[in-house]
């Protein structure tokens, strides 16, 4: 079958991955699930593995097939598998995980510590088939299409992660500030809105992010190229600042705001990661806020995702590519051309 | 009355408050209370006081007489206190709030958007009285010495608050480091042994701290000048690192330990302020962890850690000195030659 | 003045309250504040009051001003009040509190151990004028008509304190079932729609309120004179029950629903108290869900549905009735003739 | 293999198991385990499945064989197993779950949708072997006997769970009821001494219980016989009340103390099962108590009893019978002559 590999690490993007001809996956565990993939997103984390920014945090064997947003059709299973069969649609969830470690146990899934990460530590969905497990896929709702849904495998649950972290800690007439209306920004807005009644606060330096915020749902928009983000805040929560901001960019420009933007208790959550943070701990104790990691979601939250998705609740911008123009892809993502989020159809 | 005040900012601890002879404060408003000052604990924060690393965040009129960590007597109230009466003895949790904002209704009185620090933004209480309200006077159980308690106003419930945040999230069997076991730490450690059944890790550069660490309960300790502190803590910890981490310290070296020794999901609570964070912001999404800012506990912690004193939960090292001392004590501490806690006994 | 005042309990609706001429209330404490009514809810409680269902619960000095859901305008203020002044528009939380006793140090401000409650424990506001405090006055946002919002001072935030309490173990996909949809349920459905993305369930035996819970955003309604409440609620959540079940009405016959209705861990909240539960201990043990007892909420709770409201997120529909009219007003609750909520106007 | 196995529901515990001579499970599934019981706790529970108190609540094939608390050494395993292998020492969770269904997976372990509960809904230990699964089994730390922890598995869980949950509400100062100092509640007793700072009473009938209580961290103690249980804990607790309630009992006269004896917010938590709740919908908004129901705890929480064993912050008293004096166990436990709890060893 064909598959998307990735041979060495490069900061070419036009020449990233080659398209290569490689044994189909077979089943040889009770838990084997094998899909084919009708659609799979390709993803910013795509890029940076590419550029080898992974690899001091986990182990890659290179080659790899990347892709980790995958949905589409089960073709095989494993002889315990119960939860779908041959036929069934499924998403997904990047992460295959043991079910017997403690994380797991807890419902930790992305703590797995037998864990394997499609397209990031094992072979991933830009091919025709993937293997994965019954522990990894979702059912898809009747009338959901793979392609339309792929992306809420990482983008999707990632961006829905963080905002269940926030909504927490929102009550009505409370700020919630999302710095980056992109990928997955725009579908954290989304999550907020449908999961609390704060007051969103869009901000984004592309005036057609700043539209999509304002449509799916902000209150408010701020354009920091021209605009004081802190003063603005300011003067939006009344001096108080914002009870949470989901920061989707992650550079040293962005978290530097927030100390000026947090309200006192608050969080700024870190799911970008384009930076750095660089701040006097007296800062973080004045103003006892805290920057809070954010990882891809849990197998769990890929479910709740899916239900936001049925009722309509969180719309997402895809565009179709081929298999063969990866590439294409990685290199339009660079150029921040591609507008909503690019799926592969394989 | 006599009062050890600051007038201008300076490095040089020796020269940096002056004993004046200032007017008594009187009660004015419906709420007030005067007590006379029984003991008052010196605080690393006074030293950053008098260098002025405090000015950007805070308004400070100088001059100022400092001291945020009060107990003694009450000898006057306003006629519609009811809480205390004169000759009742009190600790005085250092911030004097409104009572009516929207934090003062939810608790929050750190986040008081109307108050006053004692020795921080107003008067506090190097001096024979102190100026304070009903709302910040908490009545000490019979037989507690305000000298001996005094410190609890701030390093205690600012250990405290720490604590009590981490031990929502310790489980038995995980486990919690505790860094700098000095002033601060050595309350936090106790707070955390009490109040949860979590392996507590101490880490300290000085002997005499790791031995108080094992006394006061410690299940390990770690030396940072001859050990790696990530390698033992994973070695702790079956590498799945600490569930919360309390930086006492808070410098770049301790804060730089986060990625390598926070469990996934986990904390690494600042407390103490003596430098900078430096982090990708890669080191945060990959880990989930968080760098969670604290402040000085609430009103309602203070009690709480009263009753934990009351129970001989918390054992508190002091050393007394009289009002004139405050300039060599500054001194003694500025070289780290206080043991335990100071306390000025005007 | 002119105040509807219970002289003694009775079962005798049309004649429970009888309007006297009293004395106007005065200004005697600091934070004192005298409020002309402009709008007073009549809320099921105040008849069962007049029935005297209270009176072992809670002193009640009679005669006494019924009424616990007040707006108005600030007539007189204490000399130390600031977060209001003659003129502004108010509306009034119930309860009057010290602000001084643990629990309104931890924001808990129900929990007051010196509290007053208008119209309960304390003279209330079907009168001319209302004598309250500061703590408990929250302005109103501009453009809001007192009379309109009220019933929002008890029906409106009992209903929230308890949907803001189910919405926290609320996620997308899981079901909430609000038993009643009258004057609380009403406003509890529209708070858990605001702030949740579960499905809603709305049960009860007139059409005309299964019409209103549609209209305001339920999935689905039960009629259980002609439905199995239990095998709806099965088959809308395939098995699973519901997460969270909102009981507005507290008879026998709705409490024991429970075990057949909740979910495993999940919550029965008991809002309304016309009955009794009458449960094997081992139904509890079985299912692992929880009788919840709820009472008004907070006034930061207050604050916040004041914010929902200003957004248009909470519909009230109210009648308005002269201050003569109050026992009228009874008699129409006690048979079921009031849609909405009746809003005295004095 | 011999195996204690119930063939009908009946009353007379002196004939209530047979010892049946039955063939020896197999492993059949890639994740089976195949243990060896070397102790197997006699619990109340198995005295009211025999009695049939459990019939109307889950499936029960009949004859089957009981037991549930069960640790042994494990003698086989699937193929696919990794986390034992044949001769490690393993403690039970009595529960058997798929780690597939959406419970499962967000570590509700008790709420698996496809679960076997040993000697409940499945074939149990007391035999020579148990058929149970990778996902139900805890290596034991070294030194540990299976006879001496296989309580745990039912009783030590059970009471860990709800002292885990109510611990999270506990603050130092605050008071903690413990009714009934059994097998179960002097569990509970030391797993809230051990994780959290809260002033403990405990409350039995029995001298040697109290005595009991006391050795183990109770600070007070109350004998219902001859005292007021609400007005001593009025007295304890200033007139507050209780914080947490942990209802070992469960009978008709403990659960009737709830809204006199816990303190507004509170959670009177019904573990034991003997009798019902009645209650007034009332009493519960009036207090803002909830009655809340506890099942068994999560196979995490039995990692982290296992955890507080091994530290040695959880006694328990054990006595030992053998198989065939399974009968003679059920008859002394009615008739309250077990001191601490009965293990079988097959």
């Amino acid at each position: 079958m064909r598959a998307a590999r990735l041979h060495e690490y490069t900061d070419e993007m036009e020449e990233g991955l080659s398209i290569d001809e490689v044994d189909e996956p077979q089943v040889t565990n009770s838990d084997d699930v094998i899909v084919e993939v009708e659609g799979a997103g390709w993803c910013q984390t795509d890029n940076h593995i590419i550029e080898g920014m992974w690899e001091q945090y986990v182990p890659q064997p290179l080659p790899m097939t990347l892709g980790h947003e995958n949905a589409g059709t089960v073709v095989a299973v494993g002889e315990e598998v119960e939860l779908v069969e041959e036929g069934d649609q499924v998403i997904c969830h990047p992460v295959q995980t043991c079910g017997t470690c403690r994380p797991c146990r807890q419902g930790e899934t992305m703590y797995c510590e037998n864990d394997a990460f499609n397209g990031l530590t094992t072979d991933g969905g830009f091919a025709d088939l993937l293997h994965t497990s019954e522990r990894s896929v979702i059912p898809l709702p009747d009338g959901v299409d793979p392609a339309d849904i792929a992306p809420h495998a990482d983008a999707g649950i990632t961006a829905y992660h963080a905002a269940k972290k926030a909504v927490r800690d929102l009550n009505p007439g409370d700020a919630a500030v999302v710095i980056g209306v992109g990928g997955l920004g725009h579908i954290g807005l989304q999550c907020i809105d449908a999961m609390s009644a704060a007051d969103i606060v869009g901000v984004d330096i592309k005036q057609s992010a700043r539209d999509l915020a304002e449509e799916l749902g902000a209150h408010y928009t701020i354009d920091p190229t021209s605009e004081d983000v802190a003063s603005e805040i300011g003067s939006i929560t009344d001096g108080v600042g914002a009870a949470q901001v989901l920061d989707f960019v992650g550079a040293d420009e962005t978290t530097s705001l927030a100390p000026d933007i947090c309200a006192a208790g608050g969080d700024h959550h870190i799911i970008g990661y384009g930076g750095h943070i660089h701040e006097p701990s007296q800062a973080l104790v004045n103003g006892e806020f805290a920057f809070q990691g954010n990882i891809v979601g849990r197998y769990a939250e890929l479910q709740e995702l899916v239900a936001l998705v049925e009722r309509g609740a969180v719309d997402l911008h895809t565009t179709e590519y081929d298999l063969e123009d990866v590439n294409d892809v990685a290199v339009k993502l660079e150029e921040r051309e591609i507008d909503g989020r690019a799926v592969i159809i394989p």
